[in-house]
């Protein structure tokens, strides 16, 4: 089968011939309807050999969906033909994280060599997918999986990082989106659906404000250095108690710090390697800083049933397995609308 | 191999002789090193075939440790040799509560025919059983197996039951334990070491009500007709944060509601088929009443996290495999101690 | 100055004239803009003279909004001629409950005689309302107080009920209303402002199931025996997670039994005097079933932030305070749609 | 009367004769029966002139407990010659965050000029002292004034730190203390009472380890370069799901993000001036880090309430009002043993 491989240290990912795999017992072999590509798998690509957590080559994808080929022994849950998406954040599934579904979290993953799918198993971007787990697998539902793969990175990370503040999400409450790309886009529509709070977008540019708008920011502001004070304005001095930081970077965490309220979250997802500093008088009272990495198994459940419910729409861009290695070009130069996803068998 | 059968309806529990099985794809062998006796087997041998929820013979025996004897295919989180306990309410291991460890409110158990082992599936009362899942196992570390094995159910259920109220266990607080039995006893033990709740112990006997105040009740009630104006008195008239009842009958369950203070949280464990109306003005404003069942899988192990602390000791009496129909005997004319616990490899 | 007074037990209220009463030190006189008319003043005055608990005459009116007239001694956080709405379930301050804004729960209010504006303590249907407080008194912050006095219990009451179970109100889960009147059909907006679960309506007649429609409801069911099988259907036959009953009454309340799913809330707050009994199998499993009371002094605030941002919309009909008596007639007889207000100096 | 005042920037503390205030409306005057010397007036004395946010003279003293010696109009919750400690964090008692007793987060302090007694406001260093609102003070309920007037602060603060990460707290679970101290011993009192949770306590020399282990560390740790690494020996590499900071300082705070395990809490309450940079891979996984302070009304309490269960025991030392100077004298020196109580009238 075909399979878009990491091959090279610093080289581009190629497409290549494997062979398809066989589902060991316990485990489900996937053909994949549709496979994300990410800016974490560019970053990845640009870590030095000794860097690098897992041997190559390395099939690539950590978003995958996918309809089941075949089950290995022991399998019961799931038919063939059964239509299903990827939970990418493996675990051993049995630790005290696995055994409440934070398998992002598992306790022994390192300790075990237990990798995601495409960030050193071998990933979606082929025609068929190992799943080592059938637990693994949450059923689509009748979701287009070429609008619901991305929601298995894109969708579960921010609904993670959202979920967990819902408490402080009260009516007359405002969340902060820093950010409004791929995650950041998603993230307001799931601030939307889940909570009755006035939502502020911030962002670079007028196109990413305008999109913002589109999917449902109260208010979008540009993230310059009058971007804090300009939220503090709309929050009547007060700040946001919630803040989402999507890109991470050493001026965005500042804005961030900047316009928490009092108790307030403010969570950092993006890599962009800034660090918000934090002691008595850093910030408002209480604020928390922190960041989380992906999300439960749960949780995954959950979006895609808010996809189902209509409240969640992506930005996709669909390509064929061939031309992968273009989308990670058109993604590495920012010329991606949204999301790019892979339609291998397409 | 021995086992301890339940074969005819009505009749008492007999030792035979049945095969070895051997582990499937994802299962586990373990030659058992204790398993508990319980009231709850006696209730179900004292229901009419057409309420039996699974055929008979039964090998009997929900509560189960033992040393890991065999791997089926695909299992690596243990070893042969490891010494475990049994996580009990089985379930599908994907649903929405599977998802995050609470098999025991798994959602497609009745329709997939999944019972517990004792409880449905061939119990622990043998020399060997066999766990459909690897994620049904968890580490004794250490703890002595016949101290333990009470635990997965007589020490997992009023876990759960107290968990889920200890936000409201603030100090100041006081909880009540309505019945000093096997759970009972224990849930005294799990209050103390948990929370900073004043504990009130109701049973009908002097020697319960001196069991529970030596396993650490700071007060004890006789359960009669008196007791609910009692325990009002003992806590200025504002009454009890938390309410178990590990009796639920009839009276016992309208004491519970008699002395609930606000907003508390009423936790009928007991299958003594008592039932509590709930409405406007019953009770106190906005007291919860529910009947959980069992506990979770990480749960599981924070119970015997707790016992690895050093802060529960339960009251056990032990019976070799051809004595278990003499233990079933004592338990249900009210002779056991504490728990009975079966040695069938002893 | 007029009030409208229940002055004999049994007999109709009569419009009367009073003094105007004086502001001591802490305490504010509002000039009244608006005042609500509600169900359970009927269900008061149909009580015979031994159980009424407190002595007559008594001013109606326990949903309040006006202006600030005077302020007594030392209070500072308002000015003459502000805009606010009443905190009606005044406590004594201090108590535990009383310290986290809990005044509906107040532990000391039996004891030192508190009472509510309306249900003891003189009431909003009079030109001029006497509040115990400065600390009852919430802003309305530009809302108009004919739309905003109901909120003050019709809106408080539902969202109190509904706040506390927001956590397992997750994507995918279903939370249903029984009864779509006064304070039903408010709970089906603040459902949909505040989650996203879907929601099922029920009520007796179809002009009833096509307002709860209206206001936001996916689903309405008619309200008979095969309610809940239909309610069951509807959700694939696990339930909902929540079951608001504003009704109370005794099919209602198994019907809300009848329908919950595992782990479920079941929250009765119609007075209708039906009780639904709990103990174990009596509902799914760890369904709680309980009866809660108004709400806290911030989630008045949280409900009138909610209002201002457009999310909630009250049917009222209003009245002049001569004409007070006949909208209770007209209560009584099932004839208000949606909610009653009085403006005294309308 | 005399009073322990701050009259000169820079100047030690001075005793001075004034006159005995009169209680306005709502107000309540106490003869102070003790009160608390703490590190943070010391810290506001070494503040150069424009950094002052009050005006001099001050009247120190932020810990306060007496008897009522005066009612101002309109207090009816508290009669002359009660016994009762005194909340400091004072605040507007309306604003959202008061609504829930959370007056340390008071929304409109600074704009209404509102501070703590001590901090601002006349404080408790004197023989009488003027207490703004009857809401509050805290009934006593029989606990001797000295030793519970340093738990209106050195207890409270530490309380509030911890209840709001108990639920982190499960059997297994490690709770780290950095500094043994004032606040730091009353914390680990604290843990053992509340939680089931290993406490390891870190300071620098042995005669703090002795006092950890004396109140109920397991574990005590040098707070050098290799604590971390001991710490996370002492936890499995696990790291521990509470870190408490009360030295704040910058190799503290290093420490505290060191042993934090995935989604731990690390809460710095120390004043020492470090901060530590949180961002993605930073600390481990979904690590949240803030600086609270001080606690809530409900909060205080509880911590009288668990102190009258006899679970906290204060070291303090006490002194004569004409002492005073000489007891912040030692304070500063670092010779007061555990913390100073001032009795004004003993």
């Amino acid at each position: 089968m075909k399979a878009v491989q990491y091959r090279t240290v610093g080289a581009a990912p190629e497409v290549v011939e494997v062979p398809v795999p066989e589902p060991g017992p316990g485990q489900v072999l996937l053909r994949v309807t549709a496979a994300g590509v990410c800016h974490s798998d560019i970053a990845v690509m640009e870590w030095p050999a000794e860097a690098l957590p897992f041997p190559l080559p390395l099939t690539l994808g950590h978003e995958g969906a996918g309809t089941v080929a075949a089950l290995g022994e022991g399998v019961t849950a799931f038919a063939v033909g059964d239509a299903v998406a990827v939970y990418g954040p493996w675990g051993c599934g049995a630790c005290a994280k696995c055994a409440e579904g934070k398998e992002n979290y598992c306790l022994r993953a390192p300790e075990l060599g237990i990798r995601p799918p495409g960030l050193g198993a071998p990933g979606a971007l082929a025609e068929y997918l190992l799943v080592d787990d059938a637990r693994h697998l949450v059923p689509l539902g009748g979701l287009d999986p070429v609008q619901a793969v991305p929601l298995t990175d894109a969708g579960l990370t921010p609904y993670h990082a959202i979920k967990r503040s819902l408490a402080k999400l009260v009516p007359g409450s405002t969340a902060v989106v820093i950010g409004a790309g791929g995650l950041g886009h998603v993230a307001i529509q799931l601030l939307r659906a889940l909570s009755p709070a006035r939502v502020i977008a911030l962002d670079l540019g007028e196109a990413k404000l305008a999109l913002a708008r589109e999917v449902g920011a109260h208010e979008t502001v540009l993230s310059d250095a009058d971007a804090a004070a300009k939220v503090r304005a709309l929050t009547g001095g007060l700040g946001a108690q919630l803040v989402l930081d999507f890109v991470g970077a050493a001026p965005t965490v500042t804005t961030a710090g900047a316009v928490a309220a009092v108790e307030a979250d403010v969570t950092i997802v993006g890599l962009g390697g800034g660090a918000l500093p934090v002691g008595f008088g850093t910030s408002a009272y209480e604020v928390s800083v922190s960041s989380p990495y992906w999300g439960s198994r749960g949780e995954l459940a959950e979006v895609l049933g808010l996809a189902r419910a209509g409240a969640l729409s992506v930005h996709v861009e669909t390509y064929g397995i061939d031309d992968a290695p273009l989308a990670y070009e058109r993604l590495h130069a920012g010329r991606i609308n949204g999301r790019a996803v892979i339609l291998p068998n397409g």
